[in-house]
């Protein structure tokens, strides 16, 4: 029989309900109690985590200490709690070959020698439904290699992804729309450009055969949800239009529309959520409403945006661009790296390929309500903070810069430290600048992420220095405000060390912040779901800095897994956030409903 | 009728005497004649450079501004000043082609708008016999690129240079010695390893055939000044021995010997002086005594090393530790790039190839006096303070490490700036710490030469960056003190910062502090001829450092032009300076002479 929050919030023993939920250490419980009553799981689950967050570390490391070694003794022995026991051989860790049982205490050894304290994953995984033995090997791996201090908070969320498997056990939860979603993102991921196929590797670039097939997938499973119109349209976007309440066809229809969405295309190597979180989590609305015969009073029009990610083509944002009226011409003869112009490329694909077309998509901005997207953060704050959700408050804008100091090259040995012109500490000088500069706004980023002395030797005082720069900032005046900073002060340090450089400016991009009343919204949203608030600036661009040239626009950010890893295979989510994002979702659509309704 | 010191150290109205040196400026001879009486021309030289040296900025300026562009109106109109146009006309820059002339022109114009003064070279050159048309052009185009702070303290040396031709017309003073060693250089540079000798380049790396034919030269020009013995030894050194005073051979001889010398091989791409000063200094020193029929009461021998810049071999100083007794056998085995062992390279330049022909090498310190070695400074410090000669109070003790910070790779737009770990911004740290901390000791280095972060992109925080390390100082304990510190910084830095860090040492060199006493008669003699005394450490490696495991040595620097660059074709020194060079010499070894007949 399952636990109920009812029970949870009213019981005298309440510890003993949750016993086993976080191995060995009650007093996680006992602590997290002391916030009841929850009106959620998810608060529940925060609580419990938010008390393991604010404890001492010591109380922190006995807790993973707490746990046993994967495939360890205590397996061998049968020693494991019962929850830990079935959660190992879920993951298949009691039928190991030998040589992976090996492997397995090889790696223990090693991390118990680096960390201090027993590797933990959580075997069931972002699922729940259990990890490849050859995938647990491979993190184990993988996380050998951490710093100590990001891999006890890792050991940490593991521990708390383990706990949220356990409670959704005891209290019988399933997070059934947040499944559905994890398995549809599986089931795409199996169509990837050829010659990046190996290896598990997702690549799907514009109009290409696996891109085609992507769309084809995208446009069935809107028509299975129970979308009443569904078309791919002249840039390869897959629409799916969901009625409000009345007459479904014809001039009948007067109400608004709520426009959202996201790209189905990949960056090379890419992960899996990026992008198509947003169609699908929608379109699993979509789903729920279409399956409880519910119509609201707006219609829902989900994009499943053909191209974002600007690989195939230099154009990128061409899909969105296309509904805004920002499609340019020029693009369709743009050649692919193979040659192929954008428009063959188009025709290649059955789409007409011609201006006429694409123009024909730009939508009238009045019928909409506005547009909102949902987006894996693909950075690691929510992850650190221990948060499923967060509300963007802005697309940040973004400039960038190729540049280069050039200083004079001489003799290590014999050119004293008050006769240099060190292109590289000029550079360095520059990179601390830039840090702090950047941290100072709160929210803005500076990032140098390529530097170096070209064909610099060990005994030669660098002459040259490249670099790259990137400034973004939530709004423009911050974004400016940085560069001229940055400018100014690469200025300052060359006059000053008698050093020339070049700053080439390579990208604008305008920042786009949140329409007020979408983004309250979405926290109304979030909030209903017992989830806290957490604000933040996206750092990187979505489709939504186009849409937010014409209409009204706010973003939901989902955490991800491993640090917020993107455009890597690595990048994930669990089946419970997901789960939690469709939840906000339809908790927005009825927000709107009452709006529209009243 | 030449002008004498002695006229000008007494005439009323010396200004007129000194009219055109320094071009329309008699405040220059005006002001330098205030410091008579001159005890020598290398005297009056620098005095006047210092004149101007101490000038404020503005009569600096005047000073450039003064002088006619090259091949320009003025000379198309022939009011250049007597000296300009002979000058000019002797570098053939009358002659131009009509392409030259094109091309000078439009240099003229970058240059004028680049730094506001017209471009000045001492045309004539550092031999004093004027420059090739083709050398003036690209000395004009690689002078445009510099900074022009260091361009501006370049024109004034080049001033200094066409005043020090003037003067040395002026007063019939011709550097015999210089100009002797000058075209010995020049000589010798013919020889060059297959492969590198387009466009002039200079290799000659061990026992190639360049090489051998170098140590062929070498024996012959010894052969020519009136050395007693020259012999090629087992590991291809040039040793030539001039005999002192007394029965010429056998027992009879009993005075000790004055060991001296310094290296023919090369870098790759090298200049002509690097180790070759050394060699030819001495020799033009002999070349005199034996000229005049003087002996000395101890013998000279001079050693022509065939080995110190470890570019065949990884055993760098081979041939100085075949002298010491440091020579490895293990050495002769080792392979060069094509698989040829050391051993067969040697039967195959016609030397024995055996442990025990070289173990025979070695010295016996007792029988001599000392080491000295002139060598050319290979860094800015005398170019760039008019100083012809230095005093080498050590050469430095030396660390190299080759290094590697490891951070978190994550998105520069979406990872927050308090939630980095930059490894590059660590490394940037440690950079602007190694630059302040070998600052503070005034006379140690510390240089990052190599520095890269390995497949950056513009927009990812750097996961990893890799850097060399190079650390010296006069002393090993000032040495030892410096690399600690950086070391410790590495780690606080890293600690601070949540990265890892890896250092791994390639290499660790001691240092060799100049015997006082040598070091004196250096100073001694550079006194004598007028030269402002300037004590600096050697910042690069020399033979001297393996002769100083055995005996007292100490070495004398000699100035190089374009700032001092070197293992490059542009390492250049004057005859002038080379001349004062080997009367250095000559004057270390009349006071030794003093020393032991006293």
């Amino acid at each position: 029989m399952a636990l109920t929050l009812e029970q949870l919030n009213t019981a005298a023993g309440a510890v003993a309900l949750l016993e086993g939920i976080y191995e060995h250490s009650p007093w996680i419980a006992q602590q997290a109690l002391a916030r009841r009553p929850f009106a959620s799981l998810a608060q529940l689950k925060h609580a419990m985590a938010t008390v393991v967050r604010e404890a001492t570390p010591d109380k922190q490391l006995a807790l993973i200490r707490a746990h046993p070694e994967l495939a360890g003794k205590a397996m061998v022995a049968k020693t494991l709690t019962a929850e830990s026991a079935g959660e190992q051989s879920a993951a298949g860790l009691t039928q190991c070959t030998p040589e992976e049982f090996a492997r397995i205490q090889q790696l223990n050894a090693a991390y118990n020698a680096k960390f201090g304290f027993p590797f933990i994953l959580a075997v069931r995984g972002p699922r729940g439904s259990g990890l490849a033995r050859a995938r647990i090997i491979a993190a184990f791996e993988r996380r050998l290699d951490n710093h100590p201090d990001f891999e006890r908070a890792e050991a940490l969320r593991n521990i708390h992804r383990i706990a949220e498997l356990r409670l959704n056990d005891r209290f019988g939860h399933e997070p059934e729309l947040g499944n559905l979603l994890w398995d549809w993102h599986e089931d795409l991921a199996q169509h990837s450009d050829p010659g990046f196929s190996q290896n598990g590797q997702l690549t799907v670039t514009y109009l290409t055969d696996a891109h085609r097939a992507c769309a084809m997938a995208i446009s069935g499973r809107m028509r299975e949800c129970g979308f009443d119109e569904v078309e791919i349209d002249a840039v390869g976007n897959v629409v799916g239009r969901y009625h409000p309440v009345g007459p479904s066809t014809g001039s009948g229809r007067t109400g608004k529309t709520l426009l959202t969405g996201s790209h189905y295309d990949t960056v090379r190597n890419a992960g899996r959520y990026d992008g198509r979180l947003g169609i699908f989590t929608p379109m699993a609305c979509v789903h729920a409403l279409s399956r409880s015969g519910e119509r609201l009073p707006f219609g829902i029009e989900v994009v499943a945006f053909s191209e974002e990610e600007g690989q195939r083509y230099r154009a990128n944002f061409l899909a969105s661009s296309a509904l805004t009226g920002h499609f340019d011409a020029a693009w369709l003869d743009q050649k692919d790296a193979d040659g192929v112009a954008m428009a063959d490329a188009m025709r290649h694909a059955g789409l007409p390929g011609s201006m006429q077309a694409v123009a024909a998509l730009r939508r009238d901005p009045s019928r909409y309500l506005g547009f909102v997207e949902v987006h894996i953060e693909q950075g690691p704050v929510l992850n650190e903070l221990d948060l499923p959700l967060g509300i963007v408050t802005s697309i940040n804008g973004s400039v960038r810069f190729t540049c280069e100091v050039t200083g004079m090259a001489s003799h290590a040995g014999t050119t004293p430290m008050n006769r240099r012109r060190d292109a590289a500490a000029a550079v360095a000088e520059l990179a601390l600048y830039v840090e702090q500069r950047a941290a100072r706004d709160g929210d803005s980023v500076g990032t140098i992420g390529m530097l170096s002395v070209p064909a610099g030797s060990v005994n030669v005082v660098p002459g040259r220095c490249q670099f790259s720069l990137d400034l973004r900032a939530p709004n423009d005046a911050q974004r400016d405000a940085l560069v001229n900073d940055v400018l100014a002060e690469l200025q300052a340090i060359c006059a000053r060390r008698g050093v020339r450089h070049t700053a080439e400016q390579n990208m604008r991009a305008a920042a786009a912040p949140s329409a007020p009343d979408w983004q309250q919204r979405w926290e109304r949203a979030v909030e209903t779901l017992g989830v806290p608030l957490y604000r933040m600036p996206s750092g990187a661009g979505h489709d939504a800095m186009k849409l937010h040239l014409v209409m009204p626009q706010a973003m939901l950010f989902v955490r991800g897994e491993n640090a917020g890893i993107s455009h890597n295979p690595l990048e994930s989510t669990t089946s419970d956030d997901m789960q939690l994002a469709a939840d906000a979702f339809l908790a927005l659509l009825r927000q709107l409903a009452e709006e529209q309704s009243a």
